[in-house]
């Protein structure tokens, strides 16, 4: 019996409070309207955005709210006006959209799309400001517009990247946030030459991905910053070729960094989302040439702060979302790099769990244990 | 008779004592050392910089000093060592050097060499740790590693730029620091594309080459701001097409200027060495693609402060020295600019006084009339 223009009963992991664990309920996820896909999501993955506004301590608390944004499906049904998507298609729903007709979206540099571009704060649809989530009629709040802890999801259109179908979701699903925004801030943003150093802030999943990505520039030496020694180990296996843990030196991490390199790394990325790692990212670049690229999504009230000669010595300060990649146009082509074994992606999925305990994802980041946690749909 | 190997005696104007005016004095000058040259300086003007450590507020104070750098002179002699020039030739000392020998000069990207960038609180040569200035043998300290404000002074190899024996000097002169710094900010650094707008702030000297280096490369809008309405006439005849004054508002001006382009502009200049001017030129920059230069020598102690949102909302900021001109290297080549009638240096020389008044071209920057003094050192 097909669902299409049917409301779709399913199940759904709902945040009813800030910190609490997300309970399962059954929702309603009404039909596409204009320009939105109804997806039917396979795999999702657990990204430290989806608990920083699930935690909403440095965030606008908005609850009840459907999280997720890393995720892999199938197109269930399509709404008025999209003609480039259609059931069966695979997909990867991505938290930035791509209108394709705003200056963002015509500029070959901006991924910043101005109708689609990430807005944390928004809950409900672009088209008429409502949710299409409920619960016994009562609407539960998207997030990012996509909310893939559901397994049926209502996304914009401009919000969708139509994969080859032959990849498999339960790998790829990480492209979709986490993997291509740390390998793109690399590869797209800090452009590290043949031979240059790179230096890693946080060594979780964006982190390592930023690394992969310093292994496929051809970096010669890639330096590892973490607080958590436990991200060692695992880090190795990217490629990461020394690290610092700015908890064992009693002088910044910068300075630290400065005396390893003989003044500073050609390139660093920072992936923590803290603000003293962000200074300390800029800070370690070597003058004259190094460029830092910020990735972690700060608190509402940071202030990045350094001393105006920082700069003034050439260095380069810039930030990226989704690794300066548009999701319909650019990830598509990601899909096959991985598909032609350029890029590694399962390294990246050290734990999987069925749905049903989606809150061991939520743990396991927590404690800063492995990477991605791949969630199963369907279990 | 020959002076070479001699001491000179000559007219230099000395800084005693912060913010008194300068006293022409007969200063001794030294024979040239190891990789030294004696220029015999014919033109001289005056930049913001020598001001701020003549005033030594925000600045380490060092006295008795001879300040002085943008400049224009013939060799008079050279020291052990020197291959690449010789009596007679014409030069442009500058502040910052080339050594072309370490990792700076051989990376494509930097001018900040490592034995010569700038060193504002250095007073004596780097051979031998001494002045070659004495009155009565009492040591002056030297500015910068230039000291133009003598009629002869003794400079490092690597800070001097051979440059075409045709060109003027009393013109090409405000191009060994002043306009080869904005221009060069701009064509070098901001790389504004044909049809960008570029919003300058500080319609000095500085801000205006930077708008000389957007009216070469095509810029479809130059906004100036700044807090002197009296900047305003002048900056006209550099293509500078709209004024802000941010004593005209009572918002931020980044919000004008936001208002004034549909979200910003897409580059920007700071010229004025203003803290908050460079937050100010960051923030008006347009999220997706906007990238921001600092250019202005800031005090010491400023710290420069954005919420990181606006980083990674894709804007980039820069800071240069110089303009990201290799002064040996590339100096020459902007020289023929001029030449060629690329690049218009004549309308930067507003006032010109013997040397023996050039205590009036400090009075005329500290009330912000003109743009360049034009010193004569034989008068
Ligand atoms: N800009 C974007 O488009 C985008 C997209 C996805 C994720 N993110 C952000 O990227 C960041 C990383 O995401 P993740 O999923 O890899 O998170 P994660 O928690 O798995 O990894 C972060 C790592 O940073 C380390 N860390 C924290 N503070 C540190 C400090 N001061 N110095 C050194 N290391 C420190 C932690 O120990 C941890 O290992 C987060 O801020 C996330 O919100 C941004
Ligand atoms: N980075 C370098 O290599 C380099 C080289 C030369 C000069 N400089 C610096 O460039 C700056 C400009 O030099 P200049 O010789 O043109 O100086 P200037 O005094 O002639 O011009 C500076 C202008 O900035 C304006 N201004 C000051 N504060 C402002 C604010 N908050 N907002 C808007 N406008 C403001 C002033 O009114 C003035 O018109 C100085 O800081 C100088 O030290 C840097
Ligand atoms: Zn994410
Ligand atoms: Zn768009
Ligand atoms: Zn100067
Ligand atoms: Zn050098």
């Amino acid at each position: 019996m097909s669902t299409v223009g049917q409301v779709i009963r399913c199940k759904a992991a709902v945040a009813w409070e800030a910190g609490k664990p997300l309970s399962m309920e059954e929702v309603e996820v009404a039909p596409p309207q204009k320009n939105e896909v109804r997806i039917k999501i396979l795999f999702t993955s657990l990204c430290h955005t989806d608990v920083y506004f699930w935690e909403a301590k440095g965030q606008n608390p908005l609850f009840p709210r459907i999280l997720g944004h890393e995720a892999g499906g199938i197109v269930e049904s399509v709404g008025e006006g999209v003609t480039d998507l259609q059931p069966g298609d695979h997909v990867l729903p991505v938290f930035t959209g791509e209108c394709k007709e705003c200056r963002h979206c015509l500029s070959e540099e901006s991924n910043m799309c101005d109708l689609l571009r990430i807005n944390t704060d928004r809950g409900e649809m672009l088209h008429d400001g409502k949710s299409r989530f409920s619960i016994n009629g009562k609407p539960i709040y998207h997030f990012l517009g996509t909310s893939t802890f559901s397994q049926y999801t209502v996304v914009h259109v401009g919000q969708v990247a139509k994969i080859n179908p032959d990849a498999p979701l339960d790998k790829v699903c990480v492209l979709s946030c986490g993997m291509s925004t740390g390998f793109g801030a690399t590869v797209n943003v800090a452009k590290p030459k043949k031979g240059q150093s790179v230096a890693i802030f946080g060594l979780g999943a964006v982190g390592l991905a930023a690394a992969e990505g310093a292994r496929v520039s051809g970096a010669s030496r890639i330096i590892g910053v973490d607080l958590n020694p436990n991200r060692f180990e695992e880090a190795k296996k990217f490629g990461v070729t020394e690290f610092v843990n700015p908890k064992d030196h009693n002088k910044p991490v910068q300075e630290v960094i400065a005396e390893m390199t003989g003044g500073g790394v050609d390139r660093s990325v920072e992936c923590t989302g803290s603000i003293q790692a962000m200074i300390s990212a800029f800070e370690c670049v070597h003058d004259g040439w190094g460029v830092c690229v910020l990735v972690g999504v700060p608190n509402k009230d940071d202030a990045f702060k350094t001393h105006p000669i920082n700069l003034l010595n050439e260095r380069t300060l810039k930030g990226t979302f989704f690794g300066n990649y548009k999701p319909r146009s650019d990830i598509p082509a990601v899909v096959e790099r991985y598909m032609n074994k350029e890029l590694e992606l399962d390294k990246f999925i050290t734990h999987s769990v069925p749905f049903s305990e989606i809150n061991k994802a939520f743990e396991y980041m927590l404690a800063g244990e492995g990477l991605r946690c791949m969630i199963r749909m369907d279990a």
